[in-house]
């Protein structure tokens, strides 16, 4: 161990790094040697500029781009990043994380970039304003609609993170906002700022960042929620009780600062009555306690911290958890060839999580390992007692009381792990619910029943719940991992908050807006168009073509506008198109070919043209045949049939330019077409979206 | 005005009627009158009992019917009500409450239950777990999906209500409940309780509330948040001042108790720089002012505050206010025939409202109207002064400077608004922005740009935006009224909640929950059939199916199961049948007809089959011709064409029973079939979902 100052981590503030000149900082140490690696200090710190720097030239950056635009530049990010993992990780080592800590939050974090970015792509429209939910016609004639719109908050988002995953709290928080537009603040925890910092430079000098859309305050001290308003967001990991504290801030109580916490919970993993010693979910359940335990040492707010199984497999189930882990886990530093279990963060965390266990000693639970300093595998691979390293063996603690409070309770944040007996499934359920609201609960059967009765059970009470059986037990990806594609958070005790779940990560970012007026305007306001708004059409005359117009379909993206449509004139259906189209197909349902039971239908008035039969007339109809901007008919959306059309109808279509999605990586952008088929006396007979892939440019390369 | 004490609203708690047996209780006054109307008074209440009714017999209430179930309760309940509307709007009227006013607060809140009953039982499951967004793929094999699902939130929903909307205020936060599965327990606002407590009567009468589902707590004084905790809801309407007070409650800050609140706002109407005096947005837009000043007498969180208008126009705009208001409104007793303005709620709230104006007038306001008492039309149909009624002239404030705080920030909550300038479009946006979040914004313009730029730049701090124009004037349902299928709520000030929104509503008292596990555990927990669960498939045995299985088509909604299933055989799709095709629909695309040009297409080998020759000879593969419990296929969701076929190519189809929903009020059901095409080398070619009625019995009635 050195006694020399380590350099002050320097924060990333209005477009420059920063570094106070006073102070002496406060001195984080290596996990596992405590040798010390860095200080912190922002003393002297101007948090005003910080903020209005963001407000100002960070939304500024943002509003200038669309959502694929910003989606995109998260891809490149992850790229960027990806090139420079090593760099990460061997920094990473410093905070006890393991290479298989580093999965989970430096590749984790990087795969939060990739995904924010190409569900937002594929999910999301590329512009700034997200249509939510169907239309709703508001008034009989279609004058009057009413919808609901997405749009960027109009503040900023400040992160306030977690020791334990510095590079996932912190991607995982600044993908969303930065696609939905929203710049960032983060507040690193001081224990491990100095791997949150180096990432952050890693972005910076990428030259992929536009203005003010990311900054980092690299202190122990500063507090920004004095300078946040309703306009804002604090998107919160850690304790609960931080999270009390911080929602008690006359800001969050009466400003209407929003608040987004996520807080570490007690976690509940359930064996299932079926899954008795023998069964292959026993050996996954045991495993899969094992990896929560000793990943990241326990310092995971996922990890399972209340072990719930049948009452009479209380002790086997314990023993099998402490054999597999005298088995498999080798504690040590992570730069160690072989370790697979790291330091705790601190020596003060270490103290704490000893602490907490003799706590749950005290109030009945029997102890399976040890509590003494352990001997590790240390970087020159000798093995020894580390004094200045945070070193900690795994525990399980046995109960036969399922309901001593301490179990509920109190959360030993280190590789702790309680396991009670349950006398049934709903006091399963029961005891499951008495964490008061948990991020992550497994449920571990093969009997699909036992799964049904479970989940549905514990629900309400939990952010995410895990089905471990034997067909998903290699494929899992696990009870502690949070996946961006799903959400992460939960209620009561976990923070009552809610981040990631796909695109929804994105939303939590906007503002929902019920937006109301005429199709004109609300295709203004949207850029997609309503029914009811003009149109300019081609085609049939007597249905509102004119001649000057061009066929829609002869439009490049370039030249397309919404509501640029084609109406048809009108085609007979005759009854012996009816019947060669059933012979073809082989579509004979007897509503087609059978006059006497389609008219003891309830829905026919005799023999009908089959759908599929009008819908292929149709395109038939508005389909402009040479080689042109429309490439593909890739799909069909939202297709209801709802006047039938009998032998003798006559049926036309209007097709309207409805959405219109460029995207940015490639030559063509997808359109959607508003289409609605008419009969001879103008009912509605079909509506549905025609989804086509349309030339940016035609002839392409123009 | 008489000195007799009025009885005291009784409570109706654990299903049965209660009133105290010791205090007096708060004399409530008739608004126009003064005369006593009721006493309010709960001295006594065990409100710990009536919290855990709520939560043992109203949840098991609840749980034992499905959403479907609960929805047409609701609308049952909405017609009881209606039979019954003459003796609330009776009752009504004693609040100070007009005709015109009870059309909001009494049907509107008839009307709340009648939407939510038929948006939950057209858009959501007939069931009590909902899936929420799509399936995520989690492996690659398949084995490992995640998605998530809604559930009914643990817990009971106490409603908070403010004194302006007895019955609307109660209903709308009922009926989602109600359809959630959560069981309520209203406050009423002491002013006004006596009409919440008559419609919770005739609930009760109606013998169609389940047991435990409603109670209300007639008092003043009680106190319900020291019993809740994070499995309930507090949905709060009232003042910004009382929300941030109940915001602050331990249980709130720390206990996880979640939190809805609806609080008075400084709502804007901006008119748009093209409405000059002679336009009809003019016109609309000082129509809809003086309407929003006047209604509930202007006592209604929705009212416009802030009429935002060119710096030219300030004065115009004021005095077209002040004419109109002249020109139409009568103020009188609500029970006088033509008053069309009714008295404020209490003497005290007039007290109030006035020196709110008078601040207003000392900030630099010009007066627009009158603070003297006025004369108004009362009961016996004379006109005079009536001291004992709180009765106030419509005033409209207008200002040179458009910054004066106590315009933004003053919420006079009665009938007043104040009027100012700007300059630009971005000055608008600014001034809007300055209420600090609202619940509703007016954009009265004809210039698509115009609505455009202040919809966007505003959205973000509104919970709704209405645009105003010549389209939408007459069929506008108006700045003030929330309608149930759009959120009603708001950011910052406003109270940061969301109600309604449609099925939104129902989903605000449900919590989402991420669940992880193979295909058959997903589709066991949701009862929706997922891609690689278990089928028990009928059809071709090469492609899997059994001889002994039925054709999925050939069962009624009591039989068929999800997994059930249809395989067919391969059929091959020859040049001639897609020329054949081309032909006979018309659809000549050169894709389907010129070999050189559809090489040429970036995504086609050479000629393909149209996709809808695929679906409908998938229609033919998978079709059971004869009548049977299948009625009818009316549409179809999601289709998506993955791999071109070729001439020479075969294709085949799977068809799964996904989710069957039985309607509660028909004889037959919804069910969605899962279909997937796939050629001859089981590449996949198309899917999509196939949307049937299938008869609940077959033969019917049997």
């Amino acid at each position: 161990m050195t006694t020399t100052a380590a350099p002050t981590v320097p924060s990333y503030v209005q477009d420059q790094w920063w570094t106070p000149e006073v102070g002496e900082g406060r001195p984080i140490l290596d996990a596992s040697t405590g040798e010390e690696v860095a200080r912190v200090n922002t003393e002297g710190l101007d948090v005003t500029a910080v903020i209005e720097h963001a407000r100002t030239v960070g939304r500024r950056s943002l509003a200038a781009m669309t959502l694929h635009e910003r989606a995109l530049i998260c891809k490149q990010l992850g790229q960027y990043l990806t090139e420079r993992r090593d760099e990460l990780y061997e920094i990473s080592h410093r905070t006890g994380a393991t290479s298989r800590d580093n999965l989970i939050d430096v590749d984790g974090g990087i795969g939060v970039l990739f995904t924010m970015s190409s569900k937002g792509r594929r999910e999301l429209p590329n512009a700034n304003v997200i249509q939510d939910g169907p239309v709703e016609p508001l008034s009989r004639d279609g004058s009057f609609l009413g919808e609901h719109v997405l749009t960027a908050l109009p503040g900023v988002c400040v992160q306030i993170n977690a020791f334990n995953f510095p590079l996932w709290g912190m991607l995982e928080k600044f993908a969303p906002a930065f696609v939905a537009g929203v710049p960032t603040i983060v507040k690193p925890a001081p224990q491990t700022g100095y791997l949150a910092e180096t990432c952050v430079r890693m972005m910076v000098e990428s030259g992929l960042l536009p203005e003010g859309t990311l900054q980092i305050v690299s202190g122990a001290d500063v507090d920004l929620l004095p300078h946040l308003d309703y306009r804002d967001v604090v998107a919160f990991t850690g304790s609960a009780a931080t999270a009390q504290a911080l929602r008690s801030h006359v800001n969050v109580r009466e400003g209407g600062v929003r608040f987004i916490s996520e807080a570490d919970s007690l976690n509940a993993a359930i064996l299932g009555p079926d899954a008795g010693p023998d069964t292959p979910e026993f050996a996954a359940f045991v495993s899969s306690v094992m990896v929560e335990i000793t990943a990241k040492a326990g310092q995971k707010c996922t990890a399972i911290r209340r072990v719930i199984v049948p009452k009479d497999r209380v002790d086997d189930v314990a023993r099998a958890v402490a054999d597999k882990i005298a088995a498999k886990i080798v504690l040590g530093d992570p730069r160690a060839d072989g370790a697979t279990m790291g330091a705790l963060v601190s020596l003060e965390q270490l103290e704490t999580v000893k602490a907490d266990v003799q706590r749950l000693l005290a109030a009945g639970g029997r102890l399976f390992g040890s509590l003494e300093a352990p001997e590790v595998l240390t970087a020159d691979g000798s093995r020894r007692v580390v004094e200045a390293g945070a070193f900690m063996s795994p525990v399980v603690v046995a109960f036969d009381d399922a309901d001593v409070d301490e179990v509920h309770d109190l959360e030993a944040f280190g590789p702790v792990t309680s396991v009670i007996g349950y006398s049934d499934l709903d006091d399963a359920i029961r005891l499951a619910a008495r964490g008061a609201g948990s991020l992550v609960a497994t449920v571990c059967t093969n009997d699909p029943d036992v799964a049904r009765t479970l989940v549905t059970g514990i629900a309400g009470h939990h952010g995410r719940v895990l089905t471990l059986n034997r067909e998903d037990a290699r494929t899992s990806t696990g009870h502690g991992s949070p996946v961006p594609h799903l959400v992460h958070g939960g209620p009561g005790r976990a923070g009552n908050g809610e981040e990631l779940g796909g695109v929804r990560a994105i939303k939590h970012f906007m503002q929902r807006t019920a937006i109301q007026g005429s199709p004109a305007m609300l295709t203004a306001i949207t850029g997609v168009w309503h029914r009811g708004a003009p149109m300019r059409a081609a085609g049939s005359e007597k249905f509102g073509g004119e001649a000057g117009n061009v066929h829609p379909f002869r439009h490049s993206l370039a030249d397309l506008r919404v509501g640029d449509a084609f109406v048809s004139d009108l085609r007979q259906v005759r009854l012996e198109d009816i019947t060669a189209f059933a012979t073809e197909t082989g579509d004979e349902f007897y509503a087609h070919t059978d006059q006497q039971a389609a008219e003891a239908n309830p829905f026919f008035p005799g023999i009908v043209a089959h759908g599929y039969l009008l819908v292929s007339w149709a395109a038939g109809l508005f389909v402009s045949p040479a080689p042109g901007p429309v490439l593909a008919n890739y799909g069909l959306d939202s297709l209801r049939f709802i006047t039938p059309v009998a032998a003798g109808d006559s049926i036309r279509v209007e097709l309207v330019a409805k959405r219109i999605t460029p995207r940015v990586t490639d030559e063509y952008g997808e359109v959607a077409w508003d289409t609605t088929l008419f009969n001879q006396n103008d009912e509605l007979v079909a509506t549905y979206d025609v989804l086509t892939l349309v030339a940016k440019e035609w002839p392409t390369g123009q």
